[in-house]
Parts: structure tokens; C-alpha cells; sequence
């Protein structure tokens, strides 16, 4: 019987709070502490087994956590914690910034070998889970083209767009697959395509009492970068509707590789990956504590530095051993 | 600039030819021959550059050959080539006998350690890549349930079975999985099943002059082992139609994973990874292609013994180097 993997939460939101949630899901992980920058009395996380700890203190829990998982927001905390920590624990997170992952991985790289530690960066499920299903479907059928569809879920960035505009109360954005656009890669079609033809905006708005609403809708659709060349759509809601069916945060998407094999390419074959989330941040939290199990055992056999999903062998990521997934599960 | 990785097929059946076809769309792979029990001049494979060899030959291309690529049938031709090759070279296979896996894994791997090689066994799809979903997405969403469904496609053992019945001229059985039974994993039911429930056997047959159909129809639903209990429709159609529709050898699949989430398990998520694939063998072989890339690469760090692909970094089948996989596809 192996000890329990020991885990530390860095930064309690919402992938923070799913973590702990799916620790209790999991019989071989054990949730030691949560590290907060707050005051941790202001913290209440419903388990008294599991310490709130003001994130000044971290160090005196170097030899008890085994991986620390790594909970911020990419674009102010991880570009920061990830090599902090990753110099003194092992690490997991999800940094979501595409274009500058590369030079975020070479820095936790750095850092995890200084403290021979291991730390798997940008897991989750894109990056994570969809980039691992592109890799693979391009390499089993080079002669083909991939597509990355998002949603329907909810997209931060534009809910909080539309909430900036004058006379809104409260505001959702879900992004929607084009049907049309789906079907077209089903099909064999190899489309080309943009971000715009693939997707629908719909949007679900609340505004302030003697808000103009044609304005507001006007000014939700021509926005630069966000909607404008978009299929938008814009419905006015009640505040009650909107605490009722629009507070969760559901997501998903779709990786479709299509190619073609045969002599004369006369066979296609289609590769398709979907999720369909109905709690984003559990779920993503549910992917990091799996890859914290691999990061674990990687570190006990001597392998350190920074990996991405695309380098850990999916038996890693299992509680079961190697024999019994040949056994039960190949 | 690598060298390109040299490969060699045994038997030249309909995954041998699809690995020959898929050779040329890697451009990192060369094919260097094929290696047969039959008289080698009885095989043409369109193409002057690759050696065709009969198998007692095998030991002088101990050095030419950097993977094996074993393309014969897991009940008689592997359970002996596996174990034999593995001794000689790096090997891939598709052994796909579920219930004698771990058997035949211990002695692929006993013999590649012997001689140093690198042995992917059962590659593929089934065992293979919904293997490593059923896995990844079990790891990922613990308290959940899995559901593998197969086809449409053609079954060649039911086929058979129907072939050898009096007055059948020739036959096809297509498996399809039941739309109600995927629906009710769609929507989180978490059903139980036996394979029963989540298929239907479709068929058409083509029969001699005279024959009786209503008796062959009957016959064909009450077969035991094969049909009964199943829900078996049966079609009877002209040679002429079945050269022209029924010829193909398509196939695929679902693997579905549903689980739950949160405080209370108030929230679903579903992992869905399908295969639509215009040629089962053709596709097969790009899997096994793809996977001697990996078993090349391991061997080249000294990582021997049989292997599956759970134990596959997913990078490693990839031609892109890992920074190249970062930037672009992470």
C-alpha cells in the first residue's frame, strides 16, 4: 500500500475550491493545506482536516506536501508562482496563456530543476486534454487537418465585456459551435476556416432600469475584437431569470481531426474528441489533481523538470496499476 | 536533420498494406521490406524500393531495421511472432485478444528485455487509443462510469458465421451501436449494459439460386453465441449490390465517460472520444506507424521492454519536436 499523495492548493477560487472537491474523490490523495495570500480566517473550506495557510508560510510545508497544485489566474499569479514554487515543490497548474507558454515552460523548467522537483504546466482541458488530441490525431493521420471548437460555455472575457457597457446590470456570454460549421468537418470537407466562422456569440443581458436596449445591442455587436464579425446574438433577461439559468459555469468543445488514407487517399477517417463540462473550473480541477498523481510518480523515479501533458504516459495519470489497466482496461 | 526511422512489415495482409500505404505519408519513415511466409515473388507491392523477403531471411536485417511492424493475426501469428521478434528487433503489434493480453505482454517483454528491444504490443484502436481514453477519462472523473460502443462497422466473425449457413452465397455484418442506448449515456443516466443492449447486428446476405430465405433469416437471428437475444435485422440483396456497397472494411466507434462533480454531485461531465474510419485496417496501421515512431525514440534512451500505450508519452509518436509541439499545438 503506497502512502497518500499529500496536496497544497495555492490560491482558493473557483479551480481552487474544485480541487478540493476532487481530492475527496480520489482514495489515494490526501488535501493537507490550502495556501492563500487573504487572511486565512477569512477562508472557511468546510473540512477541518484540511489547514488555511497565509502563503507567507509555505516553506515550513516543504518536506510535508508532496505536489502543490498551482490555482491562480495565468496572466498576474502563474507567470509569478509557477517558478517560485516550482523551485521548492513539486508542482501542478494550468496556465492558459497559448502564446506564451513556450517561455513559460523554459522558466518553470529552470526553477523545478534547480529543486530536482517535477512540475507539469498548462494542464487542464485546452491547454491539456484538447492539445494532447490534436498531437495525437496529427500524428496518426498526417494527411489530414484538425479543428478546435469551444463551447457551448460560457466565455469570461466577453460576459465581462458586455457588463462594461453603459446601462448593463449583469451579462453571460455563452460561445456556441456552429452547427453548420461542425458538419462541414464531419463531412470530410476540410474547410478553412476562422474563429468567427466556426462560432455563435449569445449573449444574455440585464440591464438597468430605462436602459436603452436597441443601443445596447448595437453596441454589444460592434464591438472590436469581441463580437464584431461574430453571429451575435443578444436576448434581454430578468435579474431573476439571470440568477436562475445563467449562474453556473458549463463548458466544453470539440477536437475533430479528419484525414484520408488509401492508395489514392479514397478512405477518410474521422477522429473526434468532445467534452461537455457542466462545471468548467471542477472539471479543469479534476484534470490537475489526475496529473498531480503523475507528477508524483515521476518525481519518485527521478524524472524532474517542467512536462506538459504531452509528455506523461496516460498509465501515469491512474490510480490503478500498470497490471491491472492491461488487465481491465486495454 | 534525424535519419529516418527504417521499417520492416510482417505479413502482408490488409494491416501490412495499410502500413506500406502509410509509410510514404510519414515522411521521417522508410520502408525497407517486407517479410513474408509466402513464396516472395508471389507478392507485388507497386513499389521498387522496398524488398519484398521471405521470414527465414528475418536475421540478416538485424541491423538494417530500426521497428518491426508485426501485421499478422493475434490468434495464431502473433502469440508466436510477438515473443520471437521482440528477441531480434524493436517490434510493434496489434495483438487484440483482451482476455490473454497480460499473458502475451509478459512474454513480449521477457524477450525484448532479452534482446534489448522495444515492444509496443497491442496498438491499434481497440486495444489501443479508446483504451487509453477509457483510462485517461476514468483517472480524470473517478466517480463515473465508462461505456464502450463499437461500429458501425463490419464484424468479421459474425460474417462468417452467416457465411456458413446453406444456401448463403455471401454475407456482411455491420454492428451498430443502439442511438438510445448512446443517448441515455449522453444524457448522464449512467445505464447498465451488456453488450446486447448497446448494439444492433445488421445484416446483408446474398444467397444461392433457390435458397430459402425466411429459413435463413431464421436461422441467422437464433444463431447462439452470434445473434440470439440481439436485436438482427436481415436484408437480402443481390451480388451486384454487395460487390458495390458492401465491399469496404469501415469501422470506429465511441468511448463515453460520464461523471460527476461539486459538493453534492450536482454536476455531469461527459468525455466523448469517437472513430469513424473509412478503412479499419488502413486506419489500424497509421496507429501502428505512428507508435513505431515512439518505440524508436525509446529505444534510442534505452527505455526497453514491452510497452502499451499507456505507457506512451503522447509526444513521442509525433515527428514535431517537443518545443515545436508547445508552440504550435499545445
Amino acid at each position: 500500500m503506497e502512502d497518500k499523495i499529500k496536496i497544497g492548493i495555492v490560491g482558493y477560487g473557483n479551480v481552487g475550491k474544485g480541487v478540493r472537491l476532487a481530492s475527496y474523490q480520489n482514495e489515494d490523495m490526501d488535501l493537507v493545506a490550502i495556501f492563500t495570500r487573504r487572511d486565512p480566517n477569512s477562508i472557511n473550506v468546510d473540512d477541518p482536516d484540511v489547514e488555511v495557510v497565509h502563503i507567507s508560510e509555505v516553506e515550513s510545508y516543504k518536506d510535508i506536501i508532496d505536489v502543490m497544485i498551482l490555482c491562480g489566474g495565468s496572466a498576474t499569479d502563474l507567470v509569478e508562482q509557477g517558478p517560485y514554487f516550482a523551485k521548492k515543490f513539486n508542482t501542478v497548474d494550468s496556465f492558459d496563456t497559448h502564446a506564451k507558454i513556450p517561455e513559460y515552460f523554459v522558466a518553470v523548467d529552470k526553477s523545478a530543476k534547480e529543486g530536482k522537483n517535477t512540475s507539469l504546466v498548462s494542464g487542464g482541458w485546452d491547454p491539456g486534454l484538447f492539445s494532447l488530441n490534436r498531437v495525437m490525431a496529427e500524428a496518426i493521420l498526417p494527411k489530414g487537418k484538425g479543428y478546435t471548437f469551444w463551447g457551448p460555455g460560457v466565455s469570461l472575457g466577453h460576459s465581462d465585456a458586455i457588463r462594461r457597457i453603459k446601462g448593463v446590470k449583469d451579462a453571460v456570454q455563452y460561445t456556441i459551435p456552429k452547427k453548420s460549421a461542425v458538419n462541414a468537418v464531419r463531412e470530410g470537407k476540410l474547410p478553412e476556416f476562422t474563429n468567427m466562422d466556426k462560432h455563435i456569440r449569445d449573449c444574455y443581458v440585464v440591464v438597468e432600469e430605462g436602459a436603452d436596449k436597441a443601443e445596447i445591442e448595437h453596441r454589444i455587436k460592434t464591438m472590436k475584437n469581441y463580437f464584431e464579425g461574430y453571429e451575435t446574438y443578444v436576448t434581454f433577461i430578468t435579474e431573476e431569470e439571470f440568477e436562475r439559468e445563467h449562474r453556473g459555469l458549463p463548458h466544453g468543445g470539440l477536437v475533430i481531426h479528419s484525414g484520408v488514407t488509401g492508395a489514392k487517399d479514397e478512405n477518410t477517417s474521422m477522429i473526434e474528441y468532445s467534452l461537455k463540462l457542466g462545471n468548467n473550473a471542477e472539471f479543469t480541477a479534476c484534470v490537475l489533481i489526475a496529473y498531480a498523481r503523475a507528477v508524483y510518480r515521476l518525481n519518485r523515479i527521478g524524472i524532474i523538470g517542467a512536462k506538459t501533458v504531452l509528455d506523461i504516459p496516460p498509465a501515469y495519470i491512474s490510480p490503478k496499476s500498470a497490471s491491472e489497466l492491461r488487465r481491465d482496461l486495454l
